[in-house]
């Protein structure tokens, strides 16, 4: 008679997938001023759960990056935000969150963090990707950055393409050129260029260009080496801050304010030394309440609006759209369309998602006031 | 050389205004379903202020009634609104604030005022007025009420005839006939009519029809004999409640529950009893937002909704409406037209002008599952 007990020895050896090397940078920044109330500056967007899943975007950021990094991050995030992320990231020693004394843009970010992993590990490929970004597919993610692994060992700054589901305006994009040779799904990359307007933004689309979304995969080394060929200064202030030969709190005030993009992506990709990772694996930037109601279903199989909360707090009648129960109230909706509410303890939001952009001229009108609301 | 002192003997006596022998009936009653979630069971629309005037619309039916009453009030509402009102109404004895042990419609409440003060005074003749109701000409208001005492006086039951300021569909009308002899500005009602069809509505709005606002102007022993006519066991337990002779508590609840239109008004029109003063005095009975809404422009001089209450609470962009900041907490309002957010402590209502009549639908699902919030 069979058994269907089996010895111990003959279950699978769990292969581990992870990537020697490899290191996560995780750039938590950005406040999210359109997704006010929701989102302030002291509780900034990467810090919530914007999709019901009971993590934040940053911890689901770490969820998707551990299977390629194991236990190898680096955090850089705001000084003032620091506790918060300890806080929400357990599984992290306390020295793999960077706090920033105050914001340097995203070059002073990823690249202490590039000159940190240099002195530590010499094999390192770093990755960084943002906190605040939504993806669906994390497997196929994944794929995508083994592959830029791969080819950032040969000394590319390697870029992820997302594949634009639509002619978007607020992203830049990266003209993709041929496959590398032996480098199987990495191309190069032509150029990066600015937002487009609508009709340009089409024929980007039209032509295979892809979505920028600020994923660079590359040694530290040859990142601070591009960043030292147009910024000397700024490479060797990170480099000494990395030595410990320059005190962080003193010299960062004096960094150069520049997006990672401008100091070295675009210049790098003049010089033909970019590669880029076409993708597709449902990213979004959750860059608004328009955006943030495109992961749910406009309408429930019960009829009413998409929730991201108690659903049991929201009542409707013959409406569709997106409402946010936050502040723990009973929220009801009637007669309205794509409606977008967002309720908390001391705020509320009413719009549309065509109209979801505006938020940040209540914001902006909230912080000249000084309101304590932002 | 003049001088511009006058003796105090000179200066003109005040005249007083108030009509003897007038007492002011106010039948409190009515949640205000529609007015949810301001209005609730525990604080019906009558309670509350709903034109930022700072007094509620009992307050101001009392402050609008007084020039003609002086202190001659009846004020019957629910046993347990009593308290309130009282304390919302320092300047009645608490003898002149009924409580009906439950509610058994207009007829027994105003019924057992009329019986009450038959016993009382009998040169009463008592004009019963809404609680929940806003007139914004109260001059015009009492004009007409002063003339309803006088056709009164000759033993009419009068009513007040509001010239219709749309074919509504959601009021009675009355059928006026022609001016009474001797009575200037009061009229034969021929009868009243149910609320009708939009087309009926528009036919009789062309005709002349008023609405029927439910003011009735009668001598007390005249509306409890044309009781009488047709409900005399009604009319008898009334009047031995206002006797002493039967316990209120013991008798309220077999008291027939009907509305006076019903037992009174309409029986006697048809026996040609029935007098109307017309009228044109701003009436709204706020039974909406909607309504509500109306009594405030739909976009203020800055550009935004109307507010009802504190106005620095509410931000909008390009949005008409009107937005009741009732919990306290900031409401932002983007990209809407004629949209209505009534924020509270504990729920939140987002609808439009048009649909204001759903909220009833809203209720009744909280009602059904016992919700604490109705």
């Amino acid at each position: 008679m069979p058994t269907t007990t089996q010895p111990d020895s003959a279950a699978p050896e769990p292969v581990s997938d992870s990537v020697p090397g490899f290191w996560a940078v995780i750039p938590a920044g950005g406040a999210g001023t359109r997704l006010w109330p929701l989102s302030r500056a002291a509780t900034p967007k990467f810090l919530l759960d914007l999709t019901g899943s009971g993590r934040s975007l940053l911890q689901a950021t770490l969820d998707r990056l551990a299977p390629l990094a194991d236990d190898r991050f680096v955090v850089v995030t705001g000084a003032v935000h620091r506790d918060r992320v300890l806080a929400q990231l357990p599984e992290l020693k306390p020295a793999a969150v960077v706090g920033e004394p105050s914001p340097r843009d995203s070059m002073a970010a990823i690249g202490l963090a590039a000159a940190m992993l240099e002195r530590r590990d010499a094999e390192a490929v770093m990755g960084s990707f943002a906190a605040d970004h939504v993806i669906t597919d994390p497997d196929a993610f994944r794929d995508c950055v083994r592959r830029a692994v791969d080819a950032a060992r040969q000394d590319w700054l390697v870029t992820i393409g997302i594949e634009p589901t639509h002619p978007a305006t607020g992203f830049g994009y990266i003209d993709v050129g041929e496959e590398l040779s032996g480098l199987a799904g990495v191309h190069h990359a032509r150029r990066f260029v600015e937002k487009p307007g609508a009709a340009t933004a089409a024929s980007y689309v039209a032509e295979g260009y892809r979505w920028n979304a600020g994923m660079f995969v590359v040694r530290p080394t040859v990142l601070l080496d591009l960043l030292a060929a147009n910024h000397p200064e700024l490479a060797e202030r990170l480099r000494a801050i990395a030595a410990g030969e320059a005190d962080l709190a003193e010299t960062w005030p004096a960094l150069t304010k520049i997006a990672v993009d401008h100091a070295v992506a675009e210049p790098a990709a003049d010089a033909g030394r970019v590669a880029v990772v076409p993708g597709l694996f449902g990213w979004d930037d959750v860059g608004d309440f328009a955006s943030l109601a495109g992961l749910h279903p406009a309408e429930t199989a019960g009829g009413g609006p998409a929730v991201l909360g108690d659903a049991s707090l929201v009542r409707s009648v013959d409406s569709t759209g997106f409402v946010v129960p936050a502040g723990g109230r009973t929220v009801a909706v009637i007669g309205l369309d794509d409606v977008v509410v967002v309720d908390t303890g001391d705020a509320l939001l009413v719009t549309t998602r065509e109209r979801a952009q505006d938020v940040k001229k209540i914001v902006e009108a909230l912080k000249a006031e000084g309101s304590p609301l932002t």
